[in-house]
């Protein structure tokens, strides 16, 4: 129902269209919003922007949401400062970023000065573009900041040549939608292609001493996306270097999983003994973030 | 228009009208549920049972979820396992929960042989008769416990004939619906009354050595409960006494807060080192409860 009304009335004006706008979580369980849609397309992606009264904006790929202005500094957050601070003071210079065209994660990477470079790999060249226009917020403190580099490819084709190139990094952020892992097999997703064996054992060898993490949806709701995940993990990188933590991204619901290859012992202990301006990230966060429920801990045998 | 389909087809029959419900989390923001209303009333307090493929039942009372079939589990267990384990063993014998008619809490006491008597007093009639009804999931283990003693009366009147009686407990848990407490202090949840100073002053009397432990809802979208409660908490109780913990409860949308006085030192480090049969709760997820996110921290302040 919601799509035939966005059919009707296609809209890229900031005077958007007033809907009831439902994302469907499950079969019979949706998040409905009331708000304008403020843009809309159909393209290599479905992209929409509602805005809302209490999340403020919020981008929708394929009827998933990605973020919300009101709150993205969590799942941000918690994907690059975790990894960061649990590595050694200064042994991150060089990062990549696959997908993540919504600038966040390298917002937050950024905040770093001792971090030197920083490379993002985006499939869609309108998300960066959208982003820059209706998301200010998620841009980097500062705008010329020349660390930053804006590739659009496809991350699996750009990492197959940095291989070849014999390129290094020393953190790899994987930050795509959620791949579509159905029982079934099904796959619509670009990201599906970022959730398997092949694409995970080229990064370990661009990254062979570093940190790669991977976010992973929310098991509660997916649980497939995270066992899956797993899985290949653990074919890929030596099984004590594999951890999983967990943040509460409200507007998605239900906490969601992020799988991290760590070779630094201890990652649930920081290291850095200092923070750059946050929200949501502390070290209390830190440490608790790596305690999972009993029923993850079944999923992750 | 949830409530005008409700009047028009009152059901008390499993069969019951199917329906898609919404639950208002803010103004312009529904959790939507498709799914069968197979109980619904209008009294004392309003209260509907839908039955949903996700979440299997659902109790809401007000149009509030109260809890579901699929995750009261986690509501429950951090609501109960945490306090107990935060004790020396052994030093909780007697236990009186405020609310809570629909067993779940008194099932997870329950659990420990080593406590003696559990008592709950419940102001509706009808949260006991529904769950033993519909949520036979959530009755102790053993149906004929004769330490559990259920009571059917305003826990804040309960509350002060103990005091004048002199009775003791080791452990309070105030396990309410969420109080109506908006910017304008407008108020109708029958709740209200156990978020207040006079009602703590009398749990302190009766409760001079052990835990108290209250639901807050959750902070992300209703800020204010927590900030009342622990306002009040920081009136009766030593302020070094006092302690906030989190749980991801998947169908409250955002993490749950706890509020907690505990006299006992470090209770963030479980004492017991046996844990009964749990699904959600262990020694990692204690440890990691009491972990907040930074903008918690500023509310609690």
């Amino acid at each position: 129902m919601v799509k035939e009304i966005m059919a009707d009335s296609l809209v890229t004006e900031e005077k958007g269209v007033k809907v009831l706008f439902g994302e469907f979580v499950n079969m019979d369980y949706l998040f409905c919003y009331i708000g304008r849609i403020i843009y809309g397309e159909s393209g290599v992606q479905n992209i929409y922007i509602l805005e809302n009264k209490f999340w403020g904006r919020m981008l929708f790929i394929n009827n998933n949401l990605q973020f919300t202005s009101r709150d993205e500094f969590i799942y941000h957050e918690a994907l690059v400062h975790i990894p960061v601070q649990a590595s050694p003071k200064g042994s991150i210079k060089r990062v990549l970023i696959c997908g993540g065209g919504d600038y966040g994660a390298a917002r937050e990477v950024l905040k770093y000065p001792q971090i030197e470079e920083v490379v993002i790999v985006e499939i869609d060249p309108k998300i960066p573009k959208i982003v820059e226009k209706y998301f200010p917020q998620l841009l980097p403190e500062n705008s010329k900041d020349n660390r930053l580099k804006l590739i659009i490819a496809d991350a699996y084709d750009m990492v197959k040549q940095y291989r070849k190139e014999e390129q290094k990094f020393d953190l790899i952020i994987i930050d795509s939608t959620d791949p579509d892992i159905s029982e079934t097999g099904v796959t619509q997703e670009l990201s599906h292609s970022l959730f398997d064996v092949e694409f995970h054992q080229m990064i370990y060898e661009i990254c062979p001493k570093g940190i790669i993490i991977q976010q992973c949806a929310t098991p509660f709701t997916m649980k497939n996306i995270l066992i899956k995940a797993y899985k290949i993990f653990k074919q890929v990188y030596p099984e004590n270097e594999i951890y999983c933590y967990k943040a509460n991204v409200p507007s998605f619901g239900s906490d969601n999983a992020y799988l991290m290859r760590c070779p630094y012992p201890d990652p649930e202990i920081p290291k850095w003994k200092e923070i750059p301006n946050t929200y949501y990230y502390s070290y209390e966060i830190h440490r608790s973030s790596f305690g999972l429920p009993k029923f993850w801990r079944e999923v992750l045998k």
